[in-house]
């Protein structure tokens, strides 16, 4: 057997860790909930025919999967599989089969892992997870969804230790009417060159638009519109003093401005109109979303979305969707350092062990705790107390519970509980007792 | 673009099912960190020389993974992969690979998809939740834990439901014992032929036994020891009733027996010593563990483990541990058709919508219930108030909303709330107002 290592882009968490991330997904799912999205899960595995081609350039970052029996077998009778590289293109799939029994427009959720082999680096994995929402409808889907999505993220990211963060909104018609407005016939390509302003800076775009065809006066123009930024709707009077007149822009321009006057409405000052955020995929139409941790702006966006019109279609009923992606494991990478849980373990209350024959009156005890909803677990042998003390302290299990007895005068001993961080033990009734609310599961904090 | 269809073997559940689904793993969760489990989540791949071996037969399961971009290339850098078939094994690489930075005896749980390549059919699915909790420690583990950990899982099982279930119990060392004081070489061998006692009847594994080299009187005694069970330790009698004597046998006895004391005291009724239960892997060392549900015996076993020794080691310390298996997919494939979730979504509440104008209205009372968790959503549109009421009766989504306004004569009409079970309407307070408990969130009953 191979020595064991780590397989790089492969990431895991140790318990401690995992009780952050799934403090975090907990806060996730409840949100997601209460705003009405239901939650599936789909197949890690897709018809990689359906996997390729959609969004994008992805083909090099897609996992083949094979039976190993089948390998190298000249003709197999098996599909070619791969493992999915994000959740909305199975979520496309899923509405497809199943859209007889489905009810639109559909709110729906999903948490799982998703994986790309592409180059493993800072906040880029292999294996990551994802969570994601999206309303999807059938024929039509309202624009007010657009609108609705970055509040429900502004709800989950007001609940979690996130600190300071910024969620960028445009609209996808913007760039695209203006460019078509300034003249410029290669709409996506310019979309993908203004994308690269963050990375290269603003000369360096200019060179490459100005290589790709345009004209200096519309390479500064286009720099001018992905310059203009805002935290309320005022961004459309300093699009229009730009001079550039088009139908499709001045429809994203109301619709980026109904975005904004909701946000300031149900979330003010979370969001901000960025119009040089562009998202590489090319099947997003309308409304599109990214979000910075304020701090940390180049590690790029930790959460992602848009609207999508062309994603689903059957032939006969095209299914529109909006949706936003937050990665998980992409957010947990960066803040996990400066979090803590407040132990490694559920368990708050280890029943001690006088002698290794008391066994059953222990596990008595922890049961009536459990009962009663405080996670117990026994000592794993009657050593001195001592010990046994500091077996909970390791694991930062608050409380060490003394099963009373019938001491070696015929007297009876109470059962008595300590709390091992100030070492106060007092008497405690197994029927009554209950740790203070915030030691009775663990909790996460920010580290000092 | 293929036509979308299903894909044998990786099931995928509707919203509704998924509420059953996730009421079950909510269940199992609570209760599995009631009992001090902490949770860890490992990769799905592990290199494919370590799923190899592991497991006996297991190869011809195995998914191998590869980039795309890497296939059919002469020579590749990348490790060979494979996805796990079972929790065990990435639980023991795990354990090796992060001993330094864990606390001995780790009691974890793992709740995570599993891939085999093996034939679907009732119940096997090429893609599986498994719910796994294993205590594992360094260098000895106590055998006090083989006792504890059926009564986790009659915990877990009395909270779910699933009716009535029998645990089955045995130990590796009494049919071992047993076989080795009847004078037999070949225990594994034996035990494989007997485990198929369920399958194919006496007759034929007394005829498979005496092919495999038995004598007539040893296949008898076989035979016995395999038909023995009890709900209490009188099986001990029973088996010293055959006349076959061994130290190993009377070890595993002493083993099986504590066990069900401790049954009876903690879980009365739930646990069985059955002697015919072998379970198949090789590696399982003492008590083995095997779960069916009453009236679904011939569907086998729904959650299986046992004690096992050698699984983790790296050359310097072992790592034994005992561990049981919830097959969640499996459990369910076979429960849901008897199952309901109370409705297909989490909202309990759709806010109506008298004019498409009031939208930011209806998602301020959307937003106010949400503060009090109480999951809302708004109306899609501002159609009939029959439709929208219809809208909700269709999601089974139980209250529907109208939020006060000015009425047409300057008088303020008050926020109503209207239960579409009943049709009863009544005035609410938007500060206050609550559903009923038994509403608040999706919840799962028996089908009448």
């Amino acid at each position: 057997m191979a020595k064991v290592a780590p397989l790089s882009g492969f990431p895991e968490w140790l318990p401690a860790e995992r009780i952050v991330e799934q403090h975090f997904l907990d806060v996730i799912r409840r949100t997601f909930e209460l705003h009405g999205f239901a939650n599936i899960e789909t197949r890690a595995v897709e018809p990689t025919e359906r996997l390729l081609g959609k969004g994008g350039d992805t083909d090099k970052e897609i996992y083949g999967v094979t039976r190993l029996a089948a390998r190298g077998a000249p003709e197999s009778a098996e599909a070619d599989l791969g493992l999915h590289f994000d959740l909305t293109v199975p979520f496309a799939r899923y509405t497809l089969e199943h859209a007889g029994k489905l009810t639109f427009p559909f709110r729906r959720y999903q948490i799982q892992k998703v994986w790309r082999g592409e180059r493993p680096q800072d906040g880029r994995f292999r294996e990551f997870t994802q969570a994601d929402i999206d309303i999807i409808d059938a024929g039509e889907l309202p624009f007010h969804y657009e609108v609705e999505l970055p509040l429900v993220l502004a709800d989950v990211f007001a609940e979690l230790p996130v600190g300071p963060f910024r969620i960028q909104v445009n609209n996808r018609r913007i760039p695209e009417g203006f460019y078509r407005g300034l003249g410029l016939k290669d709409v996506n390509g310019t979309l993908r060159i203004v994308d690269k302003l963050d990375k290269v800076g603003p000369d360096a775009v200019a060179g490459m638009l100005e290589e790709a065809g345009c004209s200096a006066s519309q390479a500064r123009a286009c720099l001018a519109l992905a310059q203009v930024s805002a935290t309320d709707s005022s961004f459309v009077d300093r699009v229009n003093a730009l001079g550039v007149s088009d139908p499709v822009l001045e429809e994203g321009l109301t619709q980026l401005a109904a975005v904004m006057d909701a946000a300031g409405e149900h979330a003010p000052g979370l969001l901000v109109a960025d119009l040089k955020v562009a998202r590489g995929l090319d099947y997003y139409t309308g409304t599109v979303y990214e979000t910075q941790l304020v701090g940390h702006e180049s590690y790029g966006s930790v959460c992602s979305g848009g609207r999508y019109d062309a994603l689903a279609s059957d032939g006969k009923t095209t299914y529109p969707g909006v949706g936003i992606s937050i990665g998980v494991s992409r957010l947990l990478a960066r803040l996990m350092p400066g979090l803590q849980a407040s132990r490694a373990t559920p368990t708050a209350v280890l029943v001690s062990l006088a002698a290794d024959t008391d066994r059953t009156a222990a596990m008595r005890v922890a049961a009536a705790l459990r009962a009663r909803g405080i996670p117990a677990e026994v000592a794993p042998s009657a050593a001195k107390f001592g010990k046994q003390i500091r077996f909970a302290d390791r694991r930062g299990i608050p409380f060490v519970w003394f099963p009373g007895r019938v001491g070696p005068d015929g007297d009876v001993l109470a059962d008595q509980v300590k709390d091992i961080r100030t070492g106060e033990q007092v008497a405690a009734d197994l029927d009554a007792w209950c740790p203070p609310d915030a030691d009775r599961w663990p909790t996460v904090r920010t580290r000092e």
